[in-house]
C-alpha cells in the first residue's frame, strides 16, 4: 500500500505542548486517496532527529513525507520553500545542543527545494479561507534541520518521495502570557492539513 | 425577567462580514444565570449607531449592556477599558461620514471607564486558555464612539447598568489576502464572550 | 520672560539610557521664539515624579509644559492625545512601586485631553519628513501618570498653560539586543522636538 | 589597485528615494584600507540588473562586491546570508515585469551563501551600538535575485572575491504615510556600511 508519513515535534523551547504534533497524531493511521498515513513524533535535537526521520522512512518507504512544525511569531499556515545546509542555533535544543554556524549535513549542497506543490496547496487552502502563505526560511533551528535532512534523503533516494516541511503558529493555550503573539485554533490547523495532504495524495 | 442586550457591527471597511455581529448574535434569546439575552446589530454609523443603542436601552431596560466590535491587528480578545469622546476616522463610516476630531457627545466629559469587571474577566478567559488582554484605547471610529454614547447613557441613567466593550481579531477568512494580519477562530471567539456573560451575570 | 518647561524621564527597566531625558536635556536653557526653556528630569516613580513636577511648575510658573518619554515598540514621535486617570503597572517603578488599577488621583476626571495642538504639530512634523502620529493612548505606567498629573494640575490652575506629551521610540543603542525592536535617531529625535516648541510657541 | 564595488538600487515601488542607492553612492571613490570603492546604480529590474552588474564586474576586476537593497518593514541593518536561485515577484519590477517561479539562472544550484564574514560584521556594528541582525531570506524579488546572479558569478570566477548583500530599512521620509512601518536614519545606514566595508577590507 502507498504510505504518507506525517511527523510533529515534542514540546521545546518551556512549551509543555507543540501543536505539530497535536496536529499530525490526528491523521495516524488514517486513509486518504489510498495512502496510509503513519505517524511519528519527532525530537527537537539536532542529529537525533534526522536519524530517527532517517530510519522511518528506511523501514516504511513512504512516497510521501510531510514534516510539521511550530513557528513563534506566525500568523498563519506557512508552507517553507526552501531548506537550508545550516544550523545556528539560538536556544539550545532540548538535550542541550545549541551548534553555532554548522551544517546540517557535510557533503550537501547550500539547500533545497521543497518538491511540494506549494502553490497548488496555497491556493486550495485560500478556496478554503485558512490563513496560509509561502515562507522562504523555516529558520535555521531543528525544524529546517529535520526539513534538510529530509529533502536531501529524499534526493539520494532512488524511489522518487515527495517532501515538504509546514510550520504551525502557536496554539491559543500557548499565548496566554505572551502578549501580542499571534496563535492559531488547532482545529483550523488540522483542517489544513487535511487539505494540504488531500492535495498531496490527488 | 434581567435581561443583557448584546450587539454585533455590520461590516464595514469592504469586508463582507463582521465576527462582532456572527458572535453576538449567536447568543440571541438564551438564559445566562437567570438572564435574557436580547442581540441587537448595529449600523457602522456615527450618531445613527448611538441612536439605535440608546431606543434598545430605553425600551428592553437591560442591566447588562455588552458591544462587540471588530479591530484590524488585534491578536486576542481586547477587553476595552476606556471610552473617549472623540470621533477621528481614518476612513469614511457607512454612510460615508468620516468626521475628524469631534466629540462623540457635547456635554459630556472626556472619558469613561467601563463598569465590567474587566480584570475578573481577564482571569476567566485565561484560565480557559483563551488569548485575551486589556486595551487601553478602543480607538476613534465608530467602536469607541458606540462604547462613548453607551457608558454616558449608563451615566446619566437612574438604573444601575453594567455596561462595557470587547473588540474581536479578524476572522480566518477576511485574512487570505491580508499577510501577515492575525485571526481568531470564531468559536473560540463565541466560547470567549460565553465566559465574559457568565462572569458578569454571576 | 515667558517660559516653556520640558522634562524627560530617568532610566528605567534596565534600560541605562532614556532618550526622553538625552532630547529634552539638549533644549537646556535656549530660547525659542521669546520663550526660555528650562530642563528638568523626572525620577521613574509614582507620585514622586508628579510632585516634582508640580513642584517646578509652581516655582516656574511656566507658560507651557512639554513632558517626553520612551515606549517600547513605537516606531515614530508619538503625539499623546489623552493621558488616564490610572496607574496600573506591569514592572515595578525605580523604587520598587507596582501600583494596579489605582487612579492617579482621586477627585479627579476620568481622563483629560492633551491641549497642544497635535494635528497641527503632525502636519508641521510630516512636512520635515519626520515619521510621526496621534497615540490615543500613554499606557498605564509613569508616563501617563506625569500627563495626568500635568493635565489636571493644568486644569485646576488660574494661569492658562498649555501641556502635552510626546513619546519616543528606543535609540539604536538600546535596540542591540532586542531583535525586532524599533528605533530611531537621536538628531531625529532633536528636530522633532525643536520642531514641536516650534509651533507651540509661535 | 584593489578593488570594491559598491551598488545601490534605483527607487522601486512607487517610491522616489531608494536608501540603498544613496548609501552606497556616499563611498564612490573612497579609498579605504587600500581599495579604491566603486559604486554603480541598479535599475529594479529582473535580468538587466544582473547583466549590468555582470559587466561592471568583469570590467572592473574587484576583489570584493556588497550590494545594497531596501526592503519594507525591515527594523535594523540587515545582513543577508542565503541567496535563492528564484524570483517569485509580488509587484512587478521597473520594466513591469513579474516573474512567477522561475529560475534566477538555469544550470545553478538552488543556493549559495555569502561569503562575507557576517558574524564578524554583526559583531562589529553592535559594538557599535548600530542595531543589526543575520536575515535568512533576501526575499523573492529583484534583490535576492541580484544577490544570487552575484554569487553564481563568484562561484564561477577564477578570482577569488568577496561578496554580499544587505537590506537597509525604508528612510525616515519613506515612511510618512506608512503606519507602524519602522525607519532608520542615513547617517546610521552610512556607518553601518562604512563599519562593514573596513570589516571586510581588514
Amino acid at each position: 500500500m502507498k504510505k504518507i508519513i506525517i511527523t510533529g515535534f515534542e514540546p521545546f523551547d518551556n512549551e509543555v505542548i507543540n501543536p505539530s504534533a497535536e496536529v499530525a497524531m490526528s491523521f495516524a493511521g488514517k486513509l486518504i486517496n489510498g495512502y496510509e498515513v503513519l505517524y511519528f513524533q519527532l525530537p527537537c535535537i539536532f542529529d537525533a532527529s534526522i536519524r530517527a526521520l532517517d530510519l522511518m522512512i528506511k523501514q516504511h518507504q513512504p512516497d510521501m513525507v510531510l514534516c510539521l512544525g511550530q513557528m513563534a511569531g506566525r500568523v498563519d499556515i506557512s508552507l517553507e520553500r526552501i531548506a537550508v545546509n545550516l544550523n545556528d542555533a539560538r536556544i539550545p535544543d532540548n538535550q542541550g545542543n545549541q551548534p553555532i554556524d554548522t551544517p546540517v549535513l557535510t557533503d550537501a549542497p547550500v539547500a533545497y527545494f521543497s518538491n511540494f506543490p506549494i502553490k497548488k496547496i496555497l491556493e486550495r487552502l485560500r478556496a478554503q479561507s485558512i490563513p496560509c502563505s509561502i515562507s522562504q526560511s523555516a529558520g535555521t533551528f531543528v525544524c529546517n534541520h529535520v526539513f534538510f535532512g529530509l529533502m536531501h534523503l529524499i534526493h539520494d533516494s532512488d524511489k522518487k518521495i515527495m517532501g515538504g516541511f509546514i510550520h504551525l503558529p502557536y496554539l491559543p493555550a500557548q499565548v496566554i502570557n505572551k502578549p501580542g503573539q499571534p496563535s492559531m485554533d488547532i482545529g483550523l490547523m488540522k483542517t489544513a492539513i487535511a487539505i494540504t495532504l488531500d492535495v498531496i495524495s490527488s
